[in-house]
């Protein structure tokens, strides 16, 4: 296989495992779970749980014991959850007001105001629920409660949530060079650092090894963002799927409008070049999370 | 100290301690810490926690451990931090749409609506951030990994936020025995029975313990809303701090209209007889507990 089929063929394994953890639609309560999955099902690259699982496997290559490599499998559909729920939350009418995602309605659109806020409640906690269902399989509970406390970090306000807060309060106002740095490394970076931290530490990595990680994935995820940018500016429609220019006509700031073309793709390339660099100091067969890297960074969409 | 000294003096205890977990409002996302924090400290009962530690010292009585006996801590701060999550989003304008708690401005009124949703996400995860500061305390990883998932099962769709779904859903329309009976269980009751039985699982009691402290709170949560109903057609709105018959008016079914005056007086007698029954049963000192649910079950307001 080549490393784009190895992409779709891992890709599907991470969905089945990511579905297999979904809650059953039964009960009083049954309105709630379908949203959940609704939202759940909607697609999407499932890059964080890929990641994860990549991760893992650098630490635990050669190890035999199935038990204990299902230990991952619940953080998999735990930070999926977790992306999912910022997603319902972000969709709301009182932040980004987004009828339409991957060509579907949002969840509150078809769900309703009251359901899509509680549907993002429940997933951010059923996130928690699931993650700890890895104490079945782990030999190393310590881990896995380390684990769960890591995701609650880069999830909350000193993460994802902490990125999101700055990123509405400045809409629609300029945005420094700091600021912008803090959205990038929180909104976007904080669950790719966090799916790879957690793929190190059920892994078996000694501390220095997991604060590598932690690097090498900020490094991706601020790559992936300036990409972004850059594919905002100079992308098709047909080939991104959205508007181009929808940034600029949002007049928001990017990497691109706040430093130039020329500086967004070179700093792509220093992070890329950077992340493969910690890439080649760990453990384990680098072929697949080196050409993952390259496909996310030369990617058209 | 009698015992309602020895609640005033434990409940300033207990706020201490819940305090202490708090973030710091610094940094770009200095708002929706703030907001946090605002939600936090608008007071209330803190019974969940009071439960908890209560619960904790009965299997640990005579203990001299110190650290061991802060393992217990960042839980009682977590689950206020899940019973504030679930009011600030309660009070949300697609909800409840309360402008006002506890005499003060509810947070989607002080904040915004947008802030409210985040940190109300934001309370919910730094709930488990905080639960896994347990770790560095206790000695028993396995028993604090699954605190942490007893905790996100009770507060989520199996629990809580499953209850909230169904009284949303339910909001103007006749509601039977069995949907009541499973709103009351699982909106009110799920927090309370999770409070305890993590004060059973880190206090280190046996299975069938933690199924009787389980049961023991249900009965507690059951009553304690019975009564609450009782109140709402008896008290006077001096004592309650709200107008009495808020709930007749809004023609919401209650146990009392379902059941009557009569059997719903019976039924606090007899679930707090029964909740008594089983405190019993439990190693330790009973005083205070057995008289926390005299003071529920017989209070006013």
């Amino acid at each position: 296989m080549n490393p784009k089929e190895q992409l779709e063929e891992y890709t599907r394994q991470v969905e089945a495992v990511v579905r297999s953890y979904l809650p059953p639609e039964e009960g009083y309560h049954k309105t709630v779970l379908e949203a959940m999955n609704y939202s759940m099902k909607a697609g999407g690259k499932r890059l964080r749980p890929l990641f994860m699982r990549e991760v893992y496997r650098l630490f635990r290559s050669g190890d035999q014991d199935l038990r204990q490599e299902r230990a991952v499998e619940p953080f998999m559909a735990a930070i999926e959850m977790i992306h999912t729920f910022s997603l319902v939350h972000d969709d709301l009418p009182c932040m980004d007001n987004d009828r339409l995602r991957r060509g579907q309605p949002t969840t509150w659109v078809r769900y309703g105001y009251d359901m899509a806020v509680l549907a993002g409640d429940a997933l951010a906690v059923y996130a928690f629920e699931t993650a700890a269902k890895a104490l079945e399989f782990s030999d190393d509970p310590q881990a896995v409660g380390r684990c769960m406390g890591l995701l609650a970090r880069k999830t909350g306000v000193s993460g994802m949530i902490g990125g999101q807060t700055v990123d509405v309060e400045l809409t629609g106002k300029p945005v420094d060079a700091g600021q912008l740095d803090y959205i990038y490394e929180n909104k976007t970076g904080a669950l790719l650092e966090v799916s790879m931290m957690i793929g190190a530490v059920l892994g078996g990595a000694e501390e220095s090894q997991v604060e590598a990680v932690e690097k090498m994935a900020s490094c991706i995820g601020s790559a992936f963002q300036i990409q972004d940018d850059i594919l905002d500016l100079t992308g098709t429609t047909e080939n991104l799927g959205k508007p181009v220019l929808s940034d600029e006509k949002n007049e928001k700031t990017t990497y691109v409008t706040l430093y130039g073309m020329e500086e967004a793709r070179e700093a792509v390339r220093r992070l890329s070049a950077q992340a493969e660099e910690i890439l080649e100091g760990l453990p384990g067969d680098h072929d697949f999370l080196k050409a993952l890297i390259d496909m996310l960074i030369t990617r058209e969409k």
